[in-house]
């Protein structure tokens, strides 16, 4: 029946070392993730003289005159910053900008095979604070259509997004994937758990375990999408964020403020005791959530243990618990809660519509057409959410965020549903059929194992 | 027998403008000069668990170990950033960040045609000082491979490339290419002028008409390759460089120093006056250089006349005045002295050898090769200097600027000549078969007029 079958803690990292170890035999094979290649033609030498020196000349002196061109002569459309500083990459931490190279790539990789985005990795520092990253990206808005920022360390990342969306200097959209894209992604999940189960959103209990960058935007997604702060309780590693609390300042201040209505204090178990939904990012587990304390759940419990690489309890054991739903973040469980699923349609959307900014409301929208590709295909308690490989998602996703960005007059181009459909389908199309064509002709050396 | 025919400054200025007209037309139609591809294979999706996480975390880790292990994981080994902040674009002036993209595309397109490097294009500001571009590029350093600048005014950026070359933070080469890129390719083509007029560097004298960052870096070169300071003479637009200037500060009053020899007073007739080589990097023409200032020149005068669009003299006029051998900026007369001859070739050396820096001598070795490449062709005083379609060039300066850099110990690979000529052909050779394919297949879309 389900593809979890029980294995050992030993078993599951030994299984996470293989695509470790396959990691470090393809990386220096090929040697970097992302190429450039010409996207205007090249008839003859002559050529140059149009795209170069000085036929150039013409288009850069109407960009002068009116900026907006810029969009018009060049790639800027279609392109995005990958902007990192290392300081948290993946689980490892503050390992710096030029060990965050391969994740960046990485990404940049996912942008333009799945999103047909032209992405390109920007590790920077080292040791930059929030005003440094803040002003480079300012810098660099002449050169991108969108800012993706990654991996950037919490609290700074709170102030460098918070800061970028609301200056008004800034003029293109800036995302930081680890809040609102992981946000996103766990509520596209979240609503189709609750069509099973048949509970409504306003009135979930929900214990959120962890208080780092992922939880934080996810309560502030759920919030902006019709979810109860009040009926919403926060644990970090002293316990549950309440006003009796007298450790905490900033932002978890700010939490426990805007959240935990019944006041509740302890741990762990306190806070999932009735809840509906536990929602976990945080300790790598097996061991973070125990068996007993999924029990004092309500009924039909839904748990998203998202901990990286082990989730915070064996999905077998938070089913055993009474657990009906369960996701992680692994791909080889049901139900992955996976970030590629959401960034690469979400700036598809954004950028052909040009829209200024990524808000909230945009990000729902997008969790709500991804839920809905899911239901479309058929829901189950072991297929919630979509997998990367049902590729209609990120032209559907496109349209749903385009919309949105029309509908809250943040798109500097009205075009319809099926303009963007269109388009978005025939980007990402060309963009997979190119490396499958240049892994067919061998200009992407062939891999031997 | 020369394809110099005579035609007036009008119809040049109307054949001028067939490339702009072209531009505006084809720019909105590519909407981009380069764009994103796969640099590995994507066999399923399972592989984006090497690519990204899980499997990524291992390069990182070693990275974070020891970080000259980016260049085997990543592709920063072949990357360069094409950095300007729009304030000297063409003949443009200062037109800003966002304007400046179509010429910084075309560049990052010429580096990846012509020299196979991925470079990209990153405009910055507006309104950054020398300091904030430092500032910028060493931020962004561990993303890139080398930084090429671009069309930065004066004397910003002096102050901007010999900061960062004297800077032991940068790890990374760094490149003015309207200063070393021009310098080194007007080298190349006046080794072979005075090859044909069978005069010695060290004796020649020169003029040299403008005193901006092209001929100030032109004439560092020429010092570096063995010509005589005391022998050249900068004009500028209030005349001879000279002790006698009481309004001299700055570079322009270290040259007065350092040039000069003789005490020269006057204009461009007094420093023209005798010379063998006149160098003109200033005013377009065509009356900047008079005919009668020519005739004053030495025997056998080798004019340099490079402004852009319209040489400071036509070249029926230099000939006629007296003239043995001339050059221009323009592709539609002989002797086209032509940066991309240089910057491409140079890139692909420096960075196949991993060279920390470019130094004047391998700028120096590089233009004498380019001008041997075409001695091997057969020189006469029409063909002083190769064009952009004698592709041999590239590889050839990719083995005479890598092993300088070897033998002057800033290469942090050691190759051998065949290595890095073999290697630097496949790389090229791949880029341009790219570029066809893309185009036959219509993955790049057909133009028609």
């Amino acid at each position: 029946m389900s593809k979890e079958k029980r294995v050992t803690k030993e078993e599951l990292i030994e299984k996470a070392k293989l695509p470790a170890k396959n990691a470090l035999k393809m990386h220096p094979f090929f040697r970097g993730k992302i190429a450039t290649v010409p996207r205007c033609s090249i008839r003859d030498f002559q050529d140059f003289g149009i795209w170069y020196s000085p036929g150039v000349a013409a288009p850069c002196r109407e960009i002068a005159n009116n900026e907006d061109l810029v969009y018009k002569y060049t790639h800027k459309w279609n392109t995005v910053a990958v902007v990192s500083d290392g300081t948290r990459v993946l689980g490892l931490g503050d390992i710096g900008p030029q060990a965050a190279m391969p994740v960046m790539e990485g990404k940049s990789l996912l942008f333009k095979y799945l999103g047909g985005v032209d992405a390109w990795p920007l590790c920077i520092g080292p040791g930059l604070d929030a005003e440094q990253i803040i002003q480079i990206v300012k810098w660099i808005q002449p050169t991108f259509g969108g800012i993706n920022l990654e991996d950037i360390e919490k609290p700074k990342c709170f102030t460098v997004l918070d800061k970028l969306r609301a200056d008004p200097e800034v003029k293109i959209p800036v995302w930081h994937d680890d809040q609102q894209g992981t946000a996103c992604v766990t509520l596209a999940g979240l609503i189709n758990a609750l069509k099973i189960v048949g509970k409504k959103k306003s009135e979930v209990k929900i214990a959120l375990v962890g208080a780092g960058s992922a939880n934080v935007a996810i309560a502030r997604i759920l919030f902006s999408a019709g979810y109860n702060p009040k009926k919403c309780v926060f644990v970090d590693s002293q316990g549950i964020l309440s006003l009796d609390r007298n450790d905490l300042e900033g932002y978890k201040e700010e939490i426990a403020h805007n959240t935990n209505g019944e006041g509740l204090t302890g741990g762990i178990a306190e806070a999932m005791k009735g809840a509906d939904v536990m929602c976990g990012l945080s300790k790598p587990g097996p061991d973070t959530i125990k068996k007993e304390w999924v029990t004092l759940m309500a009924d039909d419990a839904i748990v998203f243990a998202c901990a990286n690489p082990i989730p915070e309890i064996w999905p077998w054991d938070a089913k055993e618990a009474g657990a009906r739903i369960v996701a992680t973040g692994r791909s080889d469980f049901e139900n992955q809660v996976n970030n590629s699923l959401g960034f690469p349609g979400i700036f598809r959307g954004t950028l052909d519509v040009r829209a200024v900014t990524i808000t909230d409301e945009m990000c729902v929208a997008a969790a709500e057409e991804i839920a809905k590709v899911q239901e479309d295909k058929g829901l189950s308690e072991t297929q919630i959410i979509p997998t990367m490989d049902d590729w209609e998602i990120y032209p559907r996703e496109a349209v749903a965020v385009g919309m949105k960005a029309i509908e809250q007059g943040l798109a500097r181009l009205k075009l319809s549903r099926a303009e963007i459909f269109e388009q978005a389908e025939k980007i990402i199309k060309s963009s997979r059929d190119i490396a499958q064509f240049l892994m067919k002709e061998g200009f992407i050396p062939h891999y031997e194992d």
